[in-house]
């Protein structure tokens, strides 16, 4: 783990200097939970942001901010429709089935892990309105998708349309909106369009330990402190992951971050043409490579997971070294 | 909130230094989640420390700590017999509802918030064994108690003895089990007793978002891994949890902390005789104090919690000024 | 349990010969679930019984009819306030926290298992408004009450009030609504107040397994389909529960079978003066008896329940024998 | 609703004669609840039926008996291997999500809504072996299936086979269990094989409100015990529950339904040749009809449902008319 050749995940990245700083400034006396100072910043510092009134409470985990975020546009009985290979329902142990209290995920296809209003309506459109069936109350999308590509802000509209139409919530997983944003070149308002809530991730961004959950209906962030509470998810020294997401907004230091990954992943993408599987658009790269292919990147240092039985997942992060990801893109190219 | 003179809580107070060293010193590359070398190293340091093989996890608040040990002791139809004012009942929100689908919180009496057999079997034994009513699955106890009282050894045991021959699990909420340890100058194992599960608290004894939660029964550790992941507490910088629960354990510091804030307490209590409503065995002071007695104390500085109409609660923490509990047991002495 | 002598609850007891007769009636060919002609009539046939529009939904249980009944009023992160001793809190096996998903049922007190308006402000009053304690959403009141006295109109209003006032639902579980209003006198509107949902009890007065679940916004009644049919609830023979229902309200026969079983009830608790332990207004009597003296009835064939260790409870039904309550009297009286 | 010629479903169904008597017979003084001696009688008569020890419970429909059985062998955090079609999944409202709290349906594919070994591992073996994804717990197979293909006793074993080598518990939902042991002509036993528990479902097959739940395991009987109650599913008249059941199994009266309802359906299918969309095993057909033929046969009077643009569904009952089967099948082979 200790080589800067590693492009296995940004999720365990090395916390931002200025996070740190951040952080250590804030351990002076304040209010527990999120009386704090730095906590009560956090609905006009996101105000600001997206350009509208919203609130903004902190989490520990992006599985925490979805769930919290779903479980106020989504009752018990009802669903969401999310990508196949959404992260709610690949990656998050069940906790959208915990958190909403039995809800179901209702799956739908589209390329590149993202959806489109034609595919949600495959699924919702068969769903009769009975009783037997689970009726969607909400769609979730990925900004930027599981496979790294990037929802423009017409295909978001597009979607939001069609929530309105049939009374469904809205919520963006940005677990990456950093890296979204940053390639779309838009504003976050854009990046977002008219969602309902939006988890706007920074663990995976430079922070250590605090993701937003913004909610554009300020009712709604009302209910979810209430039930981030009531998970555990209520931490008494608040203002520590307060301090990150201030100082991820700081002189957008999220939106640096993001840059930084992807250029890195653009410089490795740019020796992998067709052995793409996806537009590289945020900083993740599935390629095409053979076991050998693989084995010989391996045994130059690099360090990525397998994807499937020909294929590779490299994630690159804030911190890349863009001589590693240089000496990536030439080793692939060489291959 | 600057004051040193602030007696409100120990849950916000300050990061210790060592525990702010530690967490700078994980700031290397390492796997994410608990796979990394320092959440390696925690089933093995708290074996070393209760002197028996033990499965410890982290976990960023006392609620997620709680309500992840109960809910391996505790099935959705069971219930768990908890004193009337414990944290779980007063305190989290709903939280053990939610992490135990329904199950139910049933109350004993108890003095100082303890509970004894006799309390226990009071609210047991009339539940018919019959579908009807809830049936206890497992007993919680706080040590030390909401009250600052801490549980003797002989008296953990008879609890434990009552839960072995009713067949329930026992688990012990220790957000302060550093200050019963200090108080009861035994060893941990005789501090917790034979119970199953032990939320280790650390955050209101010097760390910042890390709680322990010690499974005496290392299979019950597995489960636990599902549902925090599945309530999402499975942190992928996981390594910074961890690091603040070794520094904490490192050298007793854990131990340290609690003794500096018990010393603090004890000092306070030397002036308040009969003005006290429980032993101060541990951190916390409940003192009769008239309204115009708080409002003279706060005059002179003093922060505190009222504590009903003619009482106060002072909270000492690890980093408690000794001259400030001196200048509020002058204060108090000379009301 | 042969014996016409049996006083050991209504709800077991023989069914209404109507009632059978309405079911033989309803085995022709029809739509399944609750699309039959039965079930669509519902909603007008209490919309009659009650003078206003309503919607009336059948469940097979009075803890199904609660429990749907309150899942409209209550967010899983809230709570019912209740009577210490009601049904849903001692005898639903925890159905409430099932159905609600870990909703806190905040017990009140109150004479003869009724609640007052002091007793709900004694348990909400002190709930500090923030996410730490579970917030009250609802207020469940039985009519009649567990221990068979009943609201006044007045009583309920004021109790009403109070639920508006602090925007609070409020519910009324009618096991024995009929009892009440045989009691009372007043029309059914009266009987069940400005509340929002009342579960309408049917079985225990003379149905077999059909109880009306009514809402006073029909609203409502659409969200408790969608549970209803969840929870398992929604039988595809529909039409057999809302021919137990019809049947019920045809000509007034649950009126009827409610006036017979209280002047049972009245009977016997003509010879018990001072031996009784609450009023009895409806069908049930609480009769301090030594246990010599319950033996003594036993000897003479009676059965019924101890009431722990001083007294017996006798519950009447519709079917009661006039001539063994008239026994009962004079052995109670002969005592 | 009134013509013979509905091939609807069989859900709605007529109440078999024996099942009226039974429970015009069971309208005598007893226990509440299940502690009734018609309740008390169901272990002993199914473990006659399977020759082997079980426990048997009743419910009151075939979802609340899914569910049941299927909480007795996952926990919250995991999952159930179904069928994409299957009742679980698409015709619940959710009530696996409801009972199993949050656990979740992991779907698998198979010709005529059967199961296979090799479609079940195509869902659990990519399924890695940590907390971030959720681990299969059941399996669960329909017998006959959703598409009335009865599963052979040899496929049956290499289902649980498989389940065993896993540690997965097996649910078999015989909502059409008659209509499948009529067919298979072999045993109960084997019709069901080593399942852990069975939904014997009565209601499609002549009862009104009463289906079993049979434990092959007897303590996850208790379990599932204190689950009815929590759901609101303990009627206190058990005894006309437990009274269908009886008469269902008595004389075999549940085989001869089932046969009767087979047989109406084969004469059927004989006319249908190419337009079968499946065998016709039980007594469901899925039949290629164009839009114009199926207007044509409601036309002569047939009621049954579309199945998608191109052709329809035909449900048989215990009661349908020969000789409307016969004019059915003239009608199709004159299309």
């Amino acid at each position: 783990m200790s080589s800067a050749k590693q492009f296995l995940s940004d999720n365990a990245a090395a916390v931002h200097p200025k996070v740190w700083d951040a952080m250590r400034a804030a351990d002076v006396p304040d209010s527990p939970y999120d009386g704090d100072a730095l906590s009560q910043r956090l609905d006009e510092a996101f105000s600001a942001l997206f350009g509208r009134d919203c609130a903004a409470i902190w989490a520990a985990t992006g599985t925490a901010a979805n769930c919290l975020a779903l479980a106020t546009l989504v009752q018990p009985h009802g669903g969401v429709v999310c990508h196949r290979e959404a992260h709610i329902e690949m990656d998050e142990g069940g906790a959208p089935g915990f958190y909403l209290h039995g809800a179901k995920l209702l799956l739908a296809d589209g390329e590149a892990a993202k959806l489109t209003p034609e595919a949600i309506r495959t699924v919702i459109d068969p769903i009769r309105d009975d009783v037997h069936q689970v009726q969607p109350h909400a769609i979730s999308v990925t900004q930027a998708s599981e496979y790294g590509c990037c929802y423009l802000p017409d295909e978001l509209r597009a979607i939001a349309a069609l929530a309105k139409e049939r009374g469904l919530g809205l919520h963006v997983d940005g677990a990456r909106f950093g890296n979204a944003v940053a390639f779309l070149g838009c504003s976050p308002a854009e990046a977002v369009g008219p969602a309902d809530a939006l988890s706007f991730g920074c663990i995976k961004n430079g922070a250590m330990s605090a993701e937003a959950i913004v909610f554009f209906d300020p009712a709604a962030a009302d209910l979810a402190r209430y039930r981030r509470k009531r998970a555990g998810h209520l931490q008494s020294k608040g203002r520590f992951l307060a301090a990150q997401l201030l100082a991820m907004l700081e002189g957008d230091l999220w939106l640096d971050n993001a840059r930084a990954a992807n250029a890195a992943a653009r410089e490795i993408a740019s020796a992998c043409g067709e052995r793409l599987m996806h537009p590289v658009e945020a900083n993740e790269l599935f390629v095409r490579l053979t076991p050998a292919e693989r084995e010989a990147l391996r045994a130059q240092g690099f360090a990525f997971y397998d994807w499937g039985a020909d294929a590779a997942r490299f994630v690159t992060a804030w911190n890349s070294d863009p001589a590693a990801a240089a000496a990536l893109a030439r080793a692939i190219g060489g291959l």
